[in-house]
């Protein structure tokens, strides 16, 4: 085995250099931790952009991969936009707020609705949501909601109506309710809805005035059901032969899945309008042009496809060095500031990026001479005999 | 909260008897700890029969859902049918065989892959499976493996030549491969094939005569790709008070969700082929009839279709009494146990319901009894203000 150090950058996420054997082991281990959660976190960012500002609540442990997808997944959909979960272990993990309502058992151990909605409202009397369907949602959830709500009202509890349903069509449902509490005296009732809810069905029911103040996605969120696993991949691209960085490539008879060789940094450029224009990612030491002139770039498949970025007025570097030696340099954020720092970066990216269908892609692109380095192995790999 | 112990049988799947909190408690992790694996092991019984007895290998842990995702997949896919794993992990935990070839980064750690294939052969001289598409499979990988088996086989070793293909057309470079092993001296090479395979894609390459021997599959396995969640559900389904079982139904607005209410037996009958003809739901104080006679039964949604299962031979009760006040009274299987039962359940099943497409659906129905109690308690319920 050669002696020498990796360098694994080949998506501007994450670099690692050390002995191949480290290197190596790490591959599963940090493939496995960022795929999943950062799938998660796309996911839920999907469900939040669908919602409209509504809050979105994590349901989805029961349908979760595994428990600790559950747990992982929870703490992803709080990053990507979710305000609570109903994981309770990962409500007291990670600090994540705890939301939910009672469950179809409640109801269906009691010998009636109303009973159940009453014993129910004594434990929690100023802040209680009642699942309104176990029978018929109309017919027999909402008028017990209402009774108990007035009895609520009665005993002197400032009362917000508010109820969760979990089957039928949520749109139909949730406007008669609606209007049923608005007759009744309780005019913002807090509608909470779920039942296999996706960005797309909650968008289509937002569309027609769905009457939802709360969205509680489970399966289509903790396992991004349309979509259940993210491609990233972790591959060498330079070994060091006395002292000198040797770029390597990985062709493949899939000629769109070959790596971007050698040793890179990764600028990203901004616009006046605070939206991040594109990414190019460099030789590690190559200078870089000035960011306020024109900065030419090439596709990074379509590698003689010249592209120009023009206005930016900021670039930012992407590469932070979080650990050396096995020392942490980069100290661990708290999950808040984590979830802060995505949700400012999704609402830093222009509304057409963010369009749930066939949305515009972001631009990632090569230097001209990564670009070359890139044109020169393929051509020189690809006459290997 | 009423005095009282519920029961859990919706499913013939799992049956719970308990006070309500406790088994309350139980709900989200009974469901989590089963809906996953059940998946897997369902997901790759498909692969493995699309592999038409092919060795089917398990490489998911970089793209499944958290780390002990991985694990218990690996261990689900081992029952399913899967003959070894990648997760050493899972392999060390669960004695599971873990089988794999070398990575790309092997080969591109070396200045040429011949030398990579040489250093891999000095390791492991009497097994080595050369991992042929770091460059170019027909071009570069099978040439340079042919030169190495050429090397060992000189070197007085007994060798099965062995390449793996994770790239390109696995069909057509399978058969090319194929050929040029077999005009090299080497006419029984071991073919390892991996990329995005699915039970689909498998079983359309081996209609097209591809000449993989074994398939190595990731993904679509790990996360069930195209049906990433299995809805098995716990649901109340009577409560016990003053010494008599209450049955209880849950309605809710859409009716196929309606439960099978009460406390309830199931038994599966099998016909003289030794197939399964259907499972039967009875309420459990029922008397069940002689299975050698005519078995009336009620379609579980459509309440008045009468169904009758004719021509069993055998009976088999299907709840067996796992645990009882926190004790366990069944002992927990080895695994190849588990896998062995599996597999012959799977075994035993109708060609038609093993169909990868549109499949014949395995019957399950209810006891005239439980049938006409669920339509008293529709009839009940819905009437309900």
């Amino acid at each position: 085995m050669p002696e020498g150090t990796l360098s694994f950058p080949n998506e501007p996420i994450l670099r690692i250099e050390g002995p191949i054997i480290q290197t190596q082991l790490l591959e599963t281990f940090v493939l496995n931790a960022m795929n999943y959660p950062t799938l998660i976190a796309s996911k839920t960012a999907r469900i939040c952009i669908a919602a409209e500002g509504d809050p979105v609540l994590e349901f989805g442990l029961r349908r979760a991969q595994g428990p600790d997808g559950g747990i992982i997944g929870a703490r992803a959909a709080y990053i990507g936009g979710c305000t609570g979960t109903s994981n309770v272990m990962a409500g007291k993990m990670f600090n994540i707020p705890v939301k939910g309502t009672h469950a179809h058992s409640w109801v269906m151990s009691f010998p009636s609705e109303v009973e159940a909605f009453r014993a129910y409202a004594k434990v929690y009397p100023d802040n209680c949501v009642f699942l309104a369907d176990t029978y018929d949602t109309l017919k027999s959830g909402v008028p017990n909601a209402i009774k108990v709500f007035n009895e609520l009202k009665e005993n002197g509890h400032n009362v917000r109506a508010a109820i969760r349903m979990d089957s039928g069509d949520l749109a139909r449902l949730s406007k008669a309710a609606h209007k049923m509490f608005k007759e009744a005296g309780f005019p913002d009732p807090l509608i909470v809805g779920s039942n296999e809810l996706s960005e797309e069905l909650i968008a289509a029911m937002k569309m027609q005035g769905a009457k939802i103040n709360v969205w509680g996605v489970g399966t289509h969120l903790i396992t991004s059901q349309d979509c259940p696993s993210l491609g990233g991949v972790y591959k060498l691209v330079s070994v060091e032969k006395q002292g000198q960085w040797v770029p390597r490539i990985k062709i493949s008879s899939n000629l769109e899945k070959a790596t971007d060789p050698g040793r890179k940094k990764v600028l990203r450029y901004y616009n006046s309008s605070g939206h991040p224009m594109g990414d190019v990612l460099y030789l590690n030491d190559e200078n870089t042009p000035d960011f306020e002139g024109d900065i030419k770039a090439v596709h990074r498949r379509h590698l003689y496809h010249s592209e120009t970025l023009s206005g930016a007025i900021r670039e930012e570097s992407l590469l932070i060095k979080m650990m050396k030696s096995g020392h942490r340099l980069y100290p661990a954020p708290a999950l808040k500031d984590i979830r802060r720092n995505v949700q400012q970066k999704i609402s830093q990216l222009p509304e057409e990026m963010k369009r749930l269908v066939n949305p515009e892609i972001y631009t990632v692109v090569l230097s001209p001479s990564l670009a070359k380095l890139k044109r020169d192995l393929l051509n020189k790999e690809n006459s290997i005999g």
